[in-house]
């Protein structure tokens, strides 16, 4: 009832009124004081360390005969400085139908290969302790798809597949193409996924070069501790030469309650470039105490040692702080993170 | 009650203290598929073939004695890449008060002008089926202005009129400054529409550029079939020289419901340059069919040939698609709207 | 139950499943008209004459043992070209932890310093009548800092503190690093306030200075009128040679209710500058009608005169409008705020 004439005008053409839907506003802020050294020691404020800051909206329609449609439109925030970049959805904007054969959804949103193994990592992908297996500044590996049209199966006894194709960009459909599947089967204490995927040049670091990933992972959760583990292997194949080389991941992860409202965690990550023998070697230990379901306070230390000409550096660390001579970088962070 | 200390203080010296309102949020996530073949064959992910996609907050506030206040904050969204470019509210961003003598909304929204001719396209203006008259990247048109005085008339009898005066951005008021009016008539089932505009340079595709434009159009809906019809002629005269060249463009269209939840339609667009033999014409055809008041699936198919050196190309293609050496160009468009 | 898949996912990792909660959407929509004379004269449209127009997404959850959490992401909006240059939250982007020992907040917010004396600015430091000792384009002084940690005291008495300390972007941490402390007091009609602060360079006009502030102010509520008055001194000191400049603001303020709905206000600024003979005085006088608690009409005329060398302008004012040759400035600005 509250529609606008404006908003109703604008889409009188196409044929439909619309009614009002519930929209629910969601997102979470995190934000760190953080110190990490390597040739320098830096402090400062580091956002997102247990859980990415973002703003979204989403909802739910029910379009009956079970079919339902749905739309995400997620950001991320930075609230360091505000989000000095400018606000966006490149988190995720989606629009999807949903139904017993499973969804399609059509937009830009993280892809089923990284959903089914980087649930793995302890760490959840952000902060200091983070696996550097999927990080974009690290490994120019992507996460998300522009252009994508997905599917995702229901679940059949555990066991659920989704598959991704993204557009390109360019008038010959090639750079920044997309493709992808992931597995998992989820039962009980037991959890496992899958992934393939490859991602024309315009993902890569240099902009010249094809990925193709494998990955793989696992949980099984023992109620006094969980254990994790997952391997990633990317082959960055330079489009001009055909050169290729690979970068393999292996974690290792362990997680355990303590007390009513803490956890306890600690990953192990190992990288090895094939075409060299440069490695890295990467321990995290963190402490997440929840003040609720939805607020948590949070402690993370990691350390990074370099080795045979690697320069990897601690996920979102202070790019001032560098390196030692010997390769080494260690990090503190210390935040809150609240959903709401 | 929720109102933050920080808010209060921040306009506590302006006078007032304010209570709580209900903001609505809305919008439209808008997501196709599509082919575009000219000199090129591109297939790829196109935002908002039936509406265009957006999210917007709006309220409205009942003043007493009829007078309510008003605003609306909205703006487009990318679903194809997550509103790349950043989110912002240039679809429309005012303040308005409305009484029994009609509204005066102050801000950035669409003109009358436009509204009042505009909504006789039977695409909507979007999508590969849109007519070209409006397209600020083939005419230069802008449908909205920047520092925008409006008022838009009481209906008396189904008759209403929209005033709007756009200053301009620079010191001499002159760049982008906009003034037009937008007059209807709607009564049961013929609907009528006239407007005139004139927005000088800054505006125009150049820059350098006055933009005069005469349009009109009416639609009559017989219930088995709704006919339309526009006419829009858009004087370019260039500042520097006095020299002037006219763009016309013609529009027939027609849409029937099929069945409970299915429309089809079809337009013709005729474009012609006056200084020039330069001219195109455009055929599209489409289909919605409503999944409901708020979801409908669309496919629309369009066809465009440019004549004597014209070289148009179909709302919202491709750019690397081309145009065939016969200045031709086609396109396929099939997907999902949704509003929330 | 409306939390997504896709969200609870990304955040499974970090030990935690998050309830929905309930979030307030907030803003501000306010735009006037204005006419601005110098050297020319300039009309066309403001924003933000009686409060900054602003979105914001704000939230607490009460965890228990009079524990609270809160968010709030607000961002500045320009309804006259729609926020043209992008939406973000850099208004104010925290999370904080409240309790009886007060509040700890981490993100970017205004400092406690400026919230502690610019609420003696009778014109809410927007629109053509605002002080300009907090304007960022006059003075270089910044009201924000980015990374920033604060502690918000309890009121005692109705005495209260705010401590404020803004990290460095860069690797040393001297770039826009951030230290302040603000004092309020507030009991019946009587509130005062004194705040200090020290922002290294980055946050100067050139980027080359340090600025050190002074200020404090208070006001005294008659009913029948109410007066304020407040003094700020910054020190701009040249990193690189030790020379340093001081900027002195005087403000005198006082405002009456007009009948019901009313009120009228009066300021008096006096700008300084003491290496130089440099001066300017400001005059400014305003009316707001309040038609509802969250709705008013507003209108603001200044002059500013320049004396010896300055070249101040009156806030927000169109920059084509320049000074006379005589150093003034004068401007009538007409609108409407309208918060939602």
């Amino acid at each position: 009832m509250k529609k606008s004439l404006i908003a109703l005008a604008a889409v009188a053409a196409s044929g439909a009124a619309f009614a009002q839907s519930s929209v629910t506003v969601y997102g979470v802020v995190d934000t760190s004081i953080a110190v990490v050294k390597g040739q320098d020691t830096v402090s400062g404020m580091l956002n997102s360390g247990a859980a990415t800051s973002r703003l979204g909206f989403r909802g739910v329609e029910d379009l009956g005969n079970g079919l339902k449609a749905n739309f995400v439109l997620e950001g991320q925030v930075d609230p360091d400085d505000g989000t000095a970049g400018g606000f966006n959805f490149r988190r995720q904007s989606t629009v999807g139908l949903a139904g017993s054969f499973g969804e399609v959804r059509l937009g830009r949103a993280l892809t089923a290969s990284y959903n089914a193994v980087s649930r793995y990592d302890m760490f959840g992908t952000v902060g200091l302790g983070s696996t550097l297996a999927w990080s974009s500044a690290e490994t120019g590996y992507a996460n998300r798809s522009n252009n994508m049209i997905s599917y995702i199966s229901p679940k059949f006894s555990g066991f659920g597949v989704g598959i991704d194709y993204g557009f390109g960009e360019q008038k010959e459909n090639r750079t920044a193409r997309y493709a992808g599947i992931g597995a998992t089967y989820d039962n009980g204490p037991l959890s496992l996924g899958l992934g393939y995927d490859k991602a024309n040049n315009g993902l890569s670091v240099t902009g010249t070069e094809d990925l193709t990933t494998w990955q793989l992972g696992g949980s099984y959760d023992l109620s006094v501790v969980k254990l994790a583990a997952f391997y990633k292997e990317t082959k960055y194949k330079e489009i001009a030469t055909g050169d290729s080389e690979k970068l393999k991941t292996w974690n290792l992860g362990v997680s355990a309650p303590v007390g009513a409202a803490g956890v306890v965690k600690a990953a192990y990550n190992h990288y090895k470039l094939s075409d060299s023998s440069a490695k890295a070697q990467q321990f995290s230990l963190g402490y997440v105490h929840n003040l609720s379901k939805r607020t948590a306070l949070y402690g993370t230390y990691a350390f990074l040692k370099n080795k045979d000409g690697a320069d990897f550096a601690l996920n979102g660390a202070f790019t001032g702080a560098g390196l030692t001579d010997s390769g080494k970088q260690q990090g503190l962070q210390v935040g809150v993170r609240h959903a709401f």
